[in-house]
């Protein structure tokens, strides 16, 4: 699964604070690289307004494998596509690549349900956000 | 798996920046408190020394599943169990309650594999780790 | 400054993932600390309501000054008290003590200036939440 | 105090947990993009091993005050610039900006001290650190 398996590479910046104890990026951080670059297609491609929308994304499943180390201030690339669109749900398939090395530092998933901001009870995705869901299958 | 399915339960306190936009702590922030329940054991009963010691854990896979919603300020408590102890590697099992709950919010695993602190080769649990690992299980 | 010069102490858990490269709680996470007591004594007596209240604290100005280190995972305890209160902002002097000890490791202050949330123009504060700053002073 | 007053200008790319339940940049990361902003520097410029050096830099004092709000997904730029180089400390003045901004959002200042990694003592600068630094006076 090579940088080239994934139709949207979004890139993050290391911080100072990313490495933990052990002089690499935390993997708690590898998650948060996931939710950014996620959130940041469905802003932009997807039109989700994450302040007033009616509709919002929650988690309910994740995973990670880790197979290399990362750290600052190196770059990152996040790769992402999607597995599987529902009614209300997307399964997205991701790795995290040190700036353009080929092999991923790690892979994982993501499973995101649409929900009503008030009521928390699924809704079916507003057509432009299924539109750019589907655009990354 | 109630919280009585854990021999040990570490009480973390939320903060402020746990909250996300949609006003419950972000799913990242779950991981967080895996590697702070599972540390902190590792650290009290089996002897872990993070600064200096030659055997670290670093993490090879995490799992999570989310079920409710925690938010600032309520306190959670992660439940901590060992599924699997091998030569150099554990699977943990976690949960995290919203304090004093009975039903978890969300349930993972976590797989640590211990290495050379050095070299990042796989090392023996040294015995005092194994022990608190065992008395887990 | 001692603990006895704060009328409100918030004990919070360290966390795997304060302690940066150094080995100890990063700097940033003492304005974390801050945050997390600020709004606690907030929420809990000030009737604060930060998912729909109308009046919401933005942080103007802060400050830390750090004179030990902490590490994970010691507790820390916050002290908090008002230093002025006017019509719409609010000062506070912060310090945070690893648990149980009298002299801080940091010492700082916050000014939060409590705005309207959709215009965030600046709002006298509500009664109760004078009322809880005041008892701060 | 516009981005043109910044001999360094570092970009930093927001993440969504940086947004609070305010919807905006929440102020503890202001500190953060400090950090980043500064080794990034002394790493990349001043020949600072953050993994094995002896030489390290710890935060003695920071402070910053916030003038317009930040969202995620906006990236930012943060300027920085050397006030004052002594034996073992430098006091560098930063600013964050939206990217592509000319007024600052929040400006601030920070003071390090280096100091030996196992005593942590004061120690003068090596020479290439201190090279760095006065390139940014």
């Amino acid at each position: 699964m090579d940088r080239h398996a994934f139709p949207y590479l979004h890139r993050i910046t290391t911080r100072w604070d990313d490495n933990d104890v052990y002089g690499h990026v935390n993997n708690v951080r590898f998650f948060a690289f996931f939710d950014t670059a996620i959130n940041t297609w469905l802003i932009r491609e997807g039109g989700l307004d994450i302040e007033h929308g009616d509709a919002i994304g929650v988690c309910a499943e994740s995973h990670c494998a880790y197979t290399a180390a990362i750290a600052f201030p190196d770059a990152v690339d996040v790769g992402l596509r999607v597995a599987h669109v529902g009614t209300s749900s997307v399964r997205y398939e991701l790795a995290v690549f040190k700036a353009d090395e080929e092999e991923p530092a790690a892979t994982g998933w993501f499973v995101h349900v649409f929900v009503d901001r008030a009521t928390r009870r699924p809704l079916p995705f507003p057509p432009r956000l299924r539109g750019a869901l589907e655009r990354l299958a």
